[in-house]
């Protein structure tokens, strides 16, 4: 038995989400249907991090046990070949256990996630960007939401910003950096941490846009944190600016990761 | 009776071309029935180049008369109201006609159009970017098909790179610049010439592609002009990396034109 790990890039404006559930229209039953095509026979998967309907994906990881031998590239171009245009296999390779019998496992295996809420921010809406970044027509103080990010970094609990209908065991979790950048008038938000609550970051870019238009100083959302109660944060930010960006995991897995800049068009 | 002129900006993807036809699944049909909900009343609208279906937009300029009275601003909210999110108004101007009665009309005062290749240079495709650019998975030499395109400047019969069903009165026109760019894994063509013909720019890319990929020499793209034949020219290169960028007008309309940067997400 082989354990294989594959680099997946998806669209998710389309699809109901990461998690197959009946309807068959998520991105992991499509994964999972190109899989069975390829290799003719049904292969489980399991991903990194799950995403909610609307999120997009530059490279998720996902891994599954298989018999077959196909050379990583053979499983790159069959896979795709089932796949339809808005989700793509980037690379594939197939991990041994280490020396001391540690074998590698896509959820429990990453040590670090990082998302990117991309957002236009003009005062008119960008047809263009349509589902593919959140919009905000009043202007932001890039420097201002820079200001505020200080007190959540590091171990927190995180539960001002996590969903009602979150399952994480615990709330508490190490956040490592929240970087906030303008690129013309888009302004891109980068979010790394050892792992997220569900909306963890929705839920923190509308809190940080309270701030960046004027509406909350900066001090308020080290008080939001510290409250500890989701009704003091903003509402939950729309799912359109949201990518799941990089799983960092041991570099002795050798995962060939590819992503190098924040988004494929920068 | 005044003449407006409105900016509009879209994603061509889901999309049967700019030109209004039956079905209604076209930008102007679905401009035409924002401008009607908004005006109460039917508005015909004039555009600067039409464009095929998958075909985007960042900057078309429309142009309509009518006896209303409203400010720039409430054309371009209370239309987009009634516009889908592919399809957006970016900003409207009342145009008056000269001192010397020289009327503004979106197609004929236009001076040159400008388009936007986009191409993804990797070897295995891009979800993210399906729809939204071109595909090419063997390398390409920029320097290379920079070098090509010296003949194709100025006054020329662009026979070569016409479809078959184009309809333009004559085949020659005049070639202002080719300006081919790396942007990471991305190559992005700017075409700019007083007016096209039909499938010219995507004729253009799918030969310089040719020559890009070292299957031609740089000279070629000279001679296959030269030949005046859609014979001796590469196939046509597919729609989703094509977007109509920028309308040149005289400044003394003082349209409020936005297109600075090739693309609103470089």
């Amino acid at each position: 038995m082989k354990r294989i790990a594959i680099g997946v890039q998806y669209d998710g404006t389309a699809w109901h989400g990461y998690q197959k559930q009946d309807g068959g229209q998520t991105v992991q039953d499509q994964l999972e249907l190109a899989l069975a095509q390829f290799a003719t026979v049904k292969l489980a998967t399991t991903c990194a991090g799950r995403t909610d309907t609307g999120v997009h994906a530059l490279e998720q990881v996902v891994h599954f046990d298989t018999d077959l031998s196909r050379d990583a590239h053979s499983w790159v171009r069959g896979v795709n070949a089932f796949l339809p245009p808005s989700i793509g296999v980037r690379w594939a390779k197939e991990v041994v256990s280490d020396p001391e019998g540690d074998e590698f496992h896509a959820r429990f295996s990453a040590r670090a996630r990082t998302y990117h809420y991309v957002l236009y921010n003009n005062p008119t809406r960008s047809p263009l960007l349509a589902g593919r970044a959140g919009f905000c027509f009043r202007p932001l103080d890039v420097e201002r939401m820079q200001a505020a990010v200080a007190p959540l970094l590091g171990w927190h609990d995180f539960t001002a910003f996590r969903a009602a209908q979150c399952q994480a065991k615990s709330p508490v979790k190490l956040m490592h950096e929240i970087k906030i950048e303008r690129r013309g008038e888009l302004v891109v938000f980068t979010v790394t941490a050892n792992a997220f609550l569900h909306h963890m970051v929705r839920n923190l870019v509308g809190s940080l846009v309270y701030v960046g238009t004027g509406r909350q100083p900066p001090e308020w959302l080290g008080q939001v944190l510290e409250a500890r109660d989701r009704h003091h944060a903003a509402p939950t930010f729309m799912p359109d600016g949201l990518y799941l960006a990089r799983i960092d995991y041991d570099p002795k897995w050798q995962l060939p990761l590819e992503t190098t800049s924040p988004l494929p068009w920068f």
